[in-house]
Order: C-alpha cells, then structure tokens, then sequence
C-alpha cells in the first residue's frame, strides 16, 4: 500500500498515518520530497479497506499494490489453467464452442437441436433449467426434469453439458446431471452462492455482471477458488453503457486484459451481449481474433417460437455457416477448433 | 404495443407481422400513413419480449405500452403505500431514519450505538451479521448471533431493527429476529430470494442495484408482490458510473421518478452510494431536498476500528449534528421527523 | 509519482524504470519490500503522461501524486473565489439565481420573462443566441440579435446577463453585449475555445460535460486560468448513466466534491439534467441542500410553445413557488439568497 | 410520431393531444384499445421535439417513428458510400489502414515513419498538428509547419494524409496541406465546426464521441452532410465505460449496428480505444472480424521519446507484425488490403 500525504498536510499528521499503518502491522517507508510526503506500507494485507487510511486527516490518496486476488492471478500461477471435462479441453489451443437453446423447452426439442450443433462442431451443449427472468410473469424453466433431458441430449451426441445454477438449493441436482455449473451475471456477487460452488469439485462457468469491473470478475472467481474449487471458467457477455442500440456492450477488451491478469480461461457470449440475431455473427468472429478460448452462441430450430431470448438466437444454418468462418479466423490467430 | 414498419417494409412483411400478432391474440389496429406503417397491438402480454416481433424482416422498431409491472405500479393503486412496523409508519408524512453500524460485531458495541442513535432521533436500527463482502478474505459477519444482539439492542431503545438476507436458507433467522428483510444491491436480481421473500410476511427493504434502471428495480418489487408480500421498502444507494471520485454516483433524480411511477415508500442510502464520511451529510440533507421518505446512514462508536465500512460511516456526534439539519430541511418540504 | 513494480519483476527492469525517471530529471527513492518494490519519483511533472512508465517491462502500476490541475485548486487557494459581476457576487453566502428561457426568441418575448423572473428573486438572466442543437433541422438561435435583447432585457430589471459561447469567433459579440459567457457541455472541452476564453476578462460560466469526471472539468477550468482569466464559475448539469427515465443523471455529490479540491464556486442546472419540468424542482432543492453556490433554471412564459427545450421549462409561476421553497431550504444550510 | 395514452388520461387530455398534433400539421390516426388510447401522428418533423408532448397531462410515452437524420441513412442511400482519394477507396471491398505518429514530431521523424508504415502496407499517414491536450501544460503540436511535413511524407511515400481539425479557423491550413480533415472525440458535438466542414469538399473522419452514442454519431455526420460534403468517414474510438483497466471501452457493435443504419465507412481505432500499446493488436484484429472498412493506429519509430500517446503506439516491427496476421483475417471476412 503506498500513502501519498497532501502537500499541505503536518507533520502530525503524518506521524499518525504512519502509527496506525505500524499499529495494523505494515513496515513503513518514508519517502519525503520537496512537495510531498509518500509513504511506502509493506505486509500481506487481502482483506483491508484502503479508505480506512484515506480518511485519515492529511491522507491524498492511497493506492493499494498488491492484486486483491491471489488464487486467480497470473502472478502466481504464470502457465494457463486448460480445464479438462471428459473429452473437452477448455483454455488451450483448441478453442471450445459451447451452445444450445436458452432454455432446455423439452426432451425432444434439446435432442434435435443438440444433433445439429454436434454435427456443426460443438463440444458443449447449454440449456437452461432454472431461468433468471426479469419478469416474474415469464416461463422460469423446467427445473431438473429440463437438466435431465439436457443431459441424456448432451451424452447421445457425444457433447458435454452446462446449465446455470441460480441458488445453493439447486447445487445437487446440477451435480447430478451436468457437466459445467454457470453462474449468471446477474449472480456474479451472489457471494453465497460462490462459496458453496467453491466446494464443488465441477467446473464452474463465471459470467461477468453487467457492471462489473474485470478486478470484480477476478475477485468473484477467487471466491470459488478459496474454497478449493480451481476449474473456473470466465465469461465476457457485456457490460452495461449508455448505448442503447445493442442490449449490452461487448467488452472484447477484457479478452487480453484478463489474459495477462490471469491463468484462467476466458470465452465470450455474443448471444446475451447483443442481443439481437443479426449482430452475433460479426460479434463471434471478433470475439476469437481477440483471442477468446471459446464461444457460448444460443441456437434454436425455431427462434421465433422459443420460450425465451428466441430473438438473439442463431438459426440451425446461421450457427452453421459461421462456424465455417469462425474456423479460418481461428488459425488466422493460431488456434483450431 | 406498438410496432412501427420501417419505410421501406415490403407488404408481406407487413401482413406478416399482422399475421403473428394474431396469432399471439393482439387485436391489432393498422395505420398507414405516407411514409410509413404503424400498427398498434393491443392485448395483455406482461411476459412479453418484444424482440420476437422486432427481429422480424420489415419492423424497425417496437414500443412497449404498459409498463411491464403491475403491483409496484401507481396506475393500479394510486394513493402512496404506508409500511407500519410496530410504531415506526414508513412511507407517510413522517420520515424514518435507519441508522447503525455497516455490522453488528458484539452484543455490547450494537447496544451502545444503538442507545445513541435513538437519542438522536433514529427509529430503525441497522446492522449486517450476513455480509456480502466482495473479498472471501474479508469478515463476514456473526451470523444469527449478530441478528440477536441486533434485535435486543433495537428492543431496549424502542427501535425496529433491518438486517440483510443474502439466500433463503438465511430467511428463517431473519424472520425469528427481525422486523424488517434488507435485500443488498447484489442480490436485487437473485430472482430466486426475491421469489421466497414474496412468501414472508414481513417488510422487505429491497436496495436498487448498481447497474439497475428504476425499471429493473421496480421489477424485483413486483417479483416479491407477485408473491403476496406488499411489504416493498425502495432503496436508491448509488449506480456506477465513471466518475471514480465517489464509490458511486446518487441518482436522487431517481426519487422523484419512483415516487411518479410508483406507490411504493423510497429511501435513500448516502452512505454507501458516496463511500466517504465527509460526504454523506450533504447527501443526506439533499435527499430529503428531494422528497425521500427516509434514510438509511451508516454510524460507528469508534469508525476507524469497524470491522467493515469504517470511512463510510458518521461519529455520533456527527449523526446528531446531521439530524439537527435535516429537521429544518424536512419542514421545508412539510415532512417532519 | 510512485511506480509500483510487479512482485516478479526482474532487477534489470527495475534499473531500467529508475535509469528512466533519472533521466526525466526525478528524484528517485526506492523502497524494497518482501514482495514487490514501490519507487517514488519527486518533481514537479504536470504535462507528463503516467503510461510512459506504465508500459515499461515489469511496472505493475503508476500512480500520480500530485493533482493535473493547478491554478484551480484549493491547495494553492484555500479561501474560497468570489466572483463580482455589478451588484451579484457568486461563490459567497449568498446564492445566486439564474433563469431565463432556452434562447432568446424575441425582443418582447424575453423582456417580459425577463421582469417576472427578476421580480421573483433571479438575479442573472439567461438566454442562447448561439444554440448548439443536436440536429442540423433545428432553430439555431437569434445570433447576435438575440444577444441585444437580452442585454437590454437584463439591464431593465437589475440583472446581469449570461449566454452561450459556441466558437472563438462568437467571442466580440458576447464581450460586447453580455457580462458572463457560458461554455456548453459539449465544448467542455474545445480546447481552443477554452484558450481564448483565457484572454477574456469576463466571468466564464463552465459546464461540465456529459462525460467528464471532476478532474477533466477542473483541468478545463484550469486552461481557461492559464490564459489568465481567473474568473470561472464551474456547473454540474448532469451526466450520461444508463438510466433512461431521466435525460441525464444529476451528479450532485461533485458539489462537495469540487468544494473540497477548488476553490472555484459551483452552480447545478437540473433544467438540463432531469430535461423534465416536473422534475426540476425537486432537484434544484436537493442543489441547495447539498450545498451549491447558484442554480441555472430555464422558465418560459408560454413552454409549450418555445423554440428549444419547452418541455424543461417551469412556467412563471412554478418558478416564483421554487424560490419561495429554496428560501427556506437555503436557510437550513446557512444561506440566502 | 406515435403517443401512447396513459392507462388512465381522461377523454379531454387525449382530445387535448389530438388538438395540439393537428396544430402542428399531424395526420393523427386514432386506436382505442380496452386499456389504453394510442395515437399514430403522421408527417415529416425532424427538428421536433417529442417531449413537448410527452409533458401533456395523461400522456404515457411518445415513440419518434422516423430517424432524425436522413442523408446519412440507409433507408435513404442503400448502396455503400465509397470515398475516393486520389489511388485510395475507403468504404469498398478494399480495407484501408491510416497509420503514423500521434503527433507529427518534426521533418525527419515523419518522413522516417512514413517510409516504414508505406512498406508495411499503409496508404494514408496519419499525424497531429494541432493537438487538443487535456492539459495546457502539454506539447499543443506544431501547427501548420507540422501539415506541411505530414503532406510531404505522404506524398514521398505514395500515401494520402489525415490530419485534425480543431476548430474552423484551421480550415484553410488543412485544405491546402492534407487529404483528409479528422475531427476529434471531443469535437463530435462542436456544431460550429461541423457546419464549416459541411461547406468543404475533401473528405472528413468524424470520431465518435466518448460518450455518444450511435444516433449522435449519425447525426453529426448529418450536420457536415446537410451542408453539401458527403464524404464523411466514422470511425468507432471507444466510449467511456466505468471499467477503468483499458482507457476506454471499444464499442466493436457498432461497426454492425452503423453498417445497418448507414452507407458511411466506418473504421476502428484500436488504440485511443486501449490506450495500451499492448492490446493494440488483439483490438485491431476484432476489428476487421467485425466487419470495419479500415483502422487507424498509432505506430512511432521510438513510442518511449514521442511526445504525446507514446504508450498506446506500436513500435515500426510490432506493425509490421500486425498487418500480416490482419491479412488473414480479411481473407476470412472477403476483404483485402
């Protein structure tokens, strides 16, 4: 931590910041400049508040040093983490492209679908049983009838599975029947939630919040970490702006800034951070230059009647073809699907 | 709802979109003018997600027309929700401070701070024994301990007490010791808790989240009303903006705009939304300026030792010295403490 | 500024950053700690930009210690400016009032707005001749017509005057006719604009804009004061959030904000921020009750018929009952008008 | 226009709304539905304002129908502007990339970096000379001398020159020195400015605004296109976010979302957007996957001594690099350079 006192501040009260600073156990470096004192705190301090100091008469800022993550840093673990779900690796040179329909609606309507996108590529077949809506006047999903039936789709097309997980409640029937547990981004901070998948011994899939700083996402994943659970998968799905035109803001920037902060893998959803159809094909294409390790696309057979997001949902010969083009972009960046 | 047909939409397209409409069970009205055709839809489709419409070949674009909640809504109850928890009327002429520390952390220190806030005015004690903290590293809080001695310190003082949820297994210690269910900024879209808090019968303060619009708020009160508990305490604390000076950005506009929309009582959070001691008085003083029905404010015996949000939270003597304040500011709008 | 070094940078790369700073005539003083070592730089380095160090091998972060902004802040003047204009001083203990219509429309038209405002309690009148409009379809403005009217309207009742300046060229006009010119949000920072603005000796009335943190307005103060023109009135008229209900989100905690790092004073416009008449009045108490030096309010005697920004404009007589409740909400806090 | 009644707005106000539109020349078509009154308002008014109907008593909402800006329309010109200066076509099948200093430097180093980006495959050379710097400290650039140097090495090296435009009195200089006048992020909204580009015939590159969004890059480009120059080039440079790891957020969406609304070209520029050197490449390869017609990126034979954006330009082999992988991924979207 690094104290930079005012340029007006007295000598008493930099007395003090430096006996509250030697009071929580931090050694102190006096650095004094013509203009300014600057104080250099050294110790191993995760769970201080900085403000608590920057309050202190005389304090102009201070500035922590150490990453407020550790399991999940770059720092500390510099090769990346490849995680392994049967025949699937996700964070190494082979890129993954998990996708589905937004809510598993039925069992033959998730079989269909998944023997499509089997055949088009894809290794990770999604679906949702529990459903976040906004509205709770919206179809909130079939529950473990749903994870079933995604399940048995996922095994006959030789494909691995994810299905979001919405409250520790339903943590056992997800171990049961999938593969990879996601948490959504509206529950990226449900720090409940976190700590018990930290006991998970499953991966987890870690969406981003619509307004969460990539430290946030960082801090979010290590949550699951410190209870001993390391298979994290991270996902970029938008952030919230003041642009309407598109329903979230595709950060592909976070691709190469989680790169270098992190071990872990990082894929991207172009599906939820459009939100519309047309838009999800450019945006995947941009998501792999920028170096994503894989993909989550919502496909339907029938967008326009599915039961929820249908209108950002990729057509069976959309998903298709772009997946033809997804592949030349990928050895464009060195790596295949 | 209102779908308007781009200039150039062909007449298939638009005898395509009637068609649909129909068969969703709109009544749809057809206005064609020069440039362009307009059609109102009208039906009652609450769940509804527009963009199944907007997506289709010829619309250009798609405008709601009843706002998609009901309950939190002022057209279905038009006179102002009033919450009364034991003596304390939340949401009439009389305004309501909550006021405690960021945690309970003993029996003795919420006994104290208590007995000294209610002196000064304040009717709702506050303290956090479940903490959402964003660092696993950080204290989380005593548990149902804490609520206990957060509910015998509100007893001895004459208070009503406020303590946050963070899941439902948690729900049943709240609802044994205290009056009133916080729902913390992270968890206003955990549909899942909101879903079980519509099954309480006690008040739930349902905090605005970081990234949320008044609409999205708005919604995560009708989920708990959907439920049968009216019971909904609004609570602006702060958006995220990229102002990096305060922890958040106020948006007291937000006032005004749920008092129009809504009938439900609101409060405001200074504490939180500026992060900083030195900011919370003004504040506070310029949310009653604009027309809350009370405040929620931080206050610590000794803030530099507080085991969370020490910089954020008032020494007694300047709570006192804010209360003293805000009386005249109240008269000024005809409310009084 | 104080570079902190990665927890695994090499020693050679960490020469390399103190052979750096050396040659940009720092001081360097290096603290070594068990993780990661902080070097502080001491001299007086305002135009340099941090990234030059930051993209170094081996830097983790640079921060800079002393604030980009000189001559605007309260370290080099800690009393507060009063600026004089005739008979209104502004940034004092008295508030100070400013209303007028969006643009001036006509000789009659704003003498007659002009003698009911004056006679309502408003001591400066306010009207564009030069409109920024967002669309080129638009009224543009009465030019320096319109600068005639509101200089005779203003000298009739008691007034001063304040109008918009949009290019260097508008400059003559506005010196000639009026005695405070107004920069507009979107030329916050019109850095050429501002420098010529430095070489005027009348006050500037600085908006800031709709993206601006505090410090970009400060340092578009501050280029306004290098020139030489030390007269400059700061304005928070709200800024660009994701919230749509409102036009823009009223950030009024940067009126503390600004309190504390200059000296300069600070009006709020909640005409522009809310863009919603029935939201003004809230929003011009909550100004005062957190602590402005003014308020900018549009008025028109007939808004539904204005050339420009009626549907934010209070008729006469909301206006003459604001300041009947300003009056006492600036009582609370110590002032008056 | 389209208004939407409110559920309960009496008889007279919606009598009332009818009376105003048909005083503004409105067609209005009337749909009365069993809980709420729409009104369909026909005719051509794009200066108007909606909200001065949406302030009337009993109105819910107004809906605009048609764009407000009309020649940079697809709607309008559904074939693609292709602009044309002297051998380079910016906005065909042809991707172009304006490369070169932030800041031209002087004879020498200008000539150096263009030669070295001419070979790497570069046709316009980019460069400032009138440099709007946040701070009035910092290096302002060396104004027409600079022009001077940047159009010799452009011509030297069979390129065509870019150069900004920062206010109207630059014009002339900039007529006879460069190809291409470039307005800057902060100049988006600088309407004066806009409007003396209109009257210019070379091309312009209008820069997105920090926080505009894309209706408002449209319509500044309507503003320069309403004059009589239709040879205007967007170009997306990130917009401001509260993420704060990169400089800013680049809003690659929109390069669909403009394709779709617009015939303009519109380019990326990865490196104001990051402001890192170090994601200048990742960004500009998601770029051309996402379909932009050309980039803009700042390369300096020695980043470490330039005199402004240093850390966010590429050093002359990291550009070289770069184009060959952008090779590639053209091929894989059916452009070339």
């Amino acid at each position: 931590m690094v104290v930079v006192m005012a340029g007006n501040a007295s000598e008493e009260s930099t007395a003090n910041v430096i006996g509250k600073l030697t009071e929580m156990n931090f050694d102190v470096h006096r650095s004094t400049g013509v203009n300014q004192t600057v104080l250099g705190a050294v110790g191993d301090k995760r769970g201080l508040d900085p403000r608590l100091i920057e309050v202190m008469p005389g304090v102009q800022k201070v500035v922590r040093v150490s990453e407020p993550y550790k399991l999940a840093s770059r720092t500390v673990q510099p090769e990346d983490t490849v995680i392994k779900v049967k025949d699937v690796s996700i964070g190494g040179d082979k890129l993954v492209m998990m996708a589905g329909p937004c809510s598993v609606e039925g069992r033959d309507e998730i079989r269909e679908i998944a023997a499509t996108i089997a055949r088009a590529g894809a290794s990770v077949l999604r679906g949702g049983a529990y459903k976040p809506r906004t509205s709770p006047y919206s179809f909130q999903g079939l529950g473990e009838e749903g994870l079933k039936y995604l399940s048995e789709a996922a095994t006959e097309n030789g494909m691995v599975s994810v299905s979001e997980v919405m409250e520790s409640g339903q943590i056992p029937a997800l171990l049961e029947h999938v593969d990879i547990l996601q948490v959504g981004a509206r529950n990226m901070q449900n720090f409940s939630l976190l700590r018990e998948l930290g006991k998970v011994r499953k991966p987890v899939l870690l969406k981003r919040g619509l307004s969460a700083t990539i430290e946030e996402l960082l801090m979010a994943a290590e949550y699951i970490m410190a209870g001993g659970n390391f298979e994290v998968i991270l996902c970029e799905r938008g952030i919230r702006t003041f642009e309407k035109y598109t329903r979230n803001t595709l950060d592909l920037s976070a691709i190469p800034v989680v790169k270098k902060l992190s071990h872990l893998p990082i894929i991207a959803d172009p599906s939820h951070a459009t939100g519309r159809r047309d838009k999800v094909a450019p945006m995947a294409r941009a998501s792999i230059a920028a170096g994503t390790d894989g993909l989550m696309i919502e496909v339907h057979q029938q967008p326009e009647m599915a039961m929820s997001d249908g209108p950002q949902s990729l057509y069976p010969e959309q998903f298709q073809k772009l997946m033809g083009e997804l592949e030349i972009i990928a050895q464009a960046v060195g790596k295949k699907w």
